[in-house]
């Protein structure tokens, strides 16, 4: 079954807003077997917007429409949608009913335009928005779907998870389907492309292996198909192999595998953080903070993160984390000697158990012959051992950033399991 | 002119990466007056990328496709566009040099598939593209134009910048337009709209105003065209009539608009600190290190940014901050006293000329019926006086962040402007 996503709105195609909402649909729709064959973007007229339906439904059983929703722009997608499938428009009650309890609820107050977004096309049937005001609709016309959906992110996810995906399923019964994805950290793909030649030489015809990489990380994804009838048993013997397929991935890269599916690292961190009943705090200079941000971000994380230094200049990282001035000056601020005097440091201005430090040359200045932009060292210690690893990355600032923080992340990881 | 962006490769129909491209070639192409009227993807097969092609060009003048010029999927594209345009292919000896030196500064060995890379159809315009190793290609058929382009987005930002848009704007030479955008924090949409309707209803109509709104912050974007024929001094009669307005715009919200263009809250407040010589610090609670992180994320924040300190526990704003543990006691971590003498706190301990602390309920639990989540204090301090603000966001715990450092940077911005 194959799906167009169709994106409605001048905004797209100005660039005033990025499309992340068909990137989100097309993983969720390939997670259930649902294949994404071309996307497209159109403006706000009705003109465009049926070109752009036509278009898509020539090579799609399904067309999936976000956006043009919004109460400024409501008449136009709504009455071009009521025009192509020949449908009257009629006031509905439960939905105007059901956006004046949800104004009341975030406290605002209900549009005067209330009532002409309750306006619906009487041929669609109307999907529930339990996250905002405009419904979904859904139409069928020659066996073909189409589906149309507010652009507010959060609003399309809900009704994508709780009213379209089910649908599709009920209405597109396919072939089992499952995923397994092992996250990695700390090396690029081709290294490990090259660990696991035999295992995919070896993988059986229904099951894939996938790279996804990103900054620092590449994630491993089996997916496995039943490709007969169906089966009673087909669910769990898919399962079955899935996870025996995944348990030999993990085995092949003990060193890399730091999770599963929705992880990321910063929550397996917490996780062996608070499993251990250990404190955990960052020093750093390069970072400015970025790791600790990394690791609030996980709701809960007071319970082992009680907080940072960040120490951006010479006279912190004395004043604050008790670094020697002498070793800054023998050593510099990009050393092995200060990273591990900063984490021991660490240790005692924050009262914690456990302790990153990470300092480095995030760029785009300040890189000298021995110490180029991207040179970081990081050190990770507890009241026992110390652990420094030095790093060069590129000469991208943000970047920079953020993979010290990936890699000191792995680094406290693998000190925690020592 | 009417431009379409045509998106080549499975990554993006499976939703692997996400398509930040199309944004930013709209914004730059909008900029300098061609209008985009269509986005699609497609995928990686020479059936899907003609039928993209052709669905294209129906309606468009200029065709820019993205992407499908990796070594690995380099056949494709490239021998589909040959075969479209009836070019032969042929060996490249300067696109193959360029890509032997290229991969000779980076360090890496010339991949095996160099010689095949530096094939390409005769008949195309090759675009040098000296950020990566895949010329960029130029084609015209019928009046119309079509350019392929790597999906890297370095290199295509690089190819577009250096050889698409001054090229475009040779083959089609268009009328004037002119930009100017004014960045406000701090203030809703909406309200900045009722405070901007006559300044709206009286423009002259070759200046149109576009409100971009991004999270606690919205930009405010005129543009000027030249509608009559070209005249010679039209460029300098849009620029002043454009600097009349936006001079306008700005006495009408002189508390909200805190720079231009491509400025950012992190860089306008370092350049105050900078011109103040002012040293400058954090104490952050709800926000883990994230202002933090946003401040050193501009280059040379070294100059006015020694450090900060995380306290996301009540020790450490005792320990480190010198908060009275009777504050926390009698007022609670999300307070104004609390706030107020960690901003204190962090002028000691930091030993900077001002601070900003902020301390908040990010969520999603916490709250009680007294401090909803989402509630936040801040304060500014120097020396001679603080100030302190309250907010109530809302329930996401990363959008409660990031509003919150948008916040406080405005509060500080404004702090140092009193």
């Amino acid at each position: 079954m194959n799906v167009h996503l169709l994106t409605i709105g001048d905004e797209i195609l100005i660039g005033q807003i990025t499309d992340t909402n068909s990137a989100w649909m097309s993983r969720q729709l390939n997670l259930r077997g649902f294949r994404v064959t071309g996307k497209s973007s159109v403006g706000d007229t009705q003109e465009a917007i049926i070109h752009g339906l036509e278009q898509a439904v020539s090579r799609a059983d399904v067309v999936i429409m976000t956006g043009g929703l919004g109460p400024t722009k409501d008449d136009i997608t709504k009455k071009t949608l009521a025009d192509y499938f020949g449908s009257e428009m009629a006031f509905h009650q439960e939905t105007y009913d059901r956006m004046a309890a949800y104004f009341a609820r975030i406290g605002r107050q209900l549009p005067a335009a209330a009532s002409i977004q309750a306006t619906q096309p009487v041929q669609a049937l109307l999907l529930t928005n339990k996250a905002g005001s405009a419904p979904g609709m859904w139409f069928e016309r020659d066996g073909k779907v189409f589906i149309s959906l507010p652009g507010v992110p959060f609003e399309m996810e809900y009704l994508m998870a709780e009213e379209v995906l089910p649908r599709l399923a009920d209405r597109f019964p396919g072939k089992p389907i499952a995923h397994r994805t092992l996250l990695t950290a700390g090396e690029g793909e081709s290294n490990i492309a090259s660990r696991l030649e035999a295992f995919e030489n070896n993988l059986p015809a229904n099951v894939k292996l996938a790279y996804l990489p990103s900054l620092g990380q590449v994630r491993l994804r089996l997916t496995a198909t039943w490709d007969e009838a169906l089966h009673p048993d087909a669910g769990v013997q898919l399962h079955t192999l899935l996870e025996n397929k995944a348990a030999e991935l993990q085995a092949l890269l003990p060193d890399l595998v730091y999770g599963y599916d929705n992880d990321s690292l910063q929550q397996v961190v917490g996780r062996l953080l608070e499993a251990r009943r250990l404190q955990f705090g960052t020093a750093e200079s390069c970072t400015g903070g970025y790791i600790a941000h990394l690791i609030t971000s996980v709701p809960g994380a007071s319970n082992y993160f009680p907080g940072s230094i960040i120490s951006y200049s010479y006279e912190m990282k004395t004043k604050l984390l008790g670094v020697q001035p002498q070793t800054l000056v023998r050593s510099g601020a990009v050393s092995e000697e200060t990273v591990r005097e900063m984490a021991l440091g660490a240790l005692d201005a924050l009262g914690v158990d456990v302790a990153l430090a990470v300092s480095g040359i995030a760029g785009p200045d300040g890189g000298t012959p021995d110490k180029p932009v991207g040179t970081v060292w990081m050190a990770v210690a507890d009241r026992r051992r110390t652990t420094a690893e030095k790093y060069i990355f590129g000469r991208d600032r943000l970047k920079n950033i953020q993979l010290t923080a990936t890699y000191g992340l792995n680094l406290v990881r693998k000190f925690l399991l020592a």
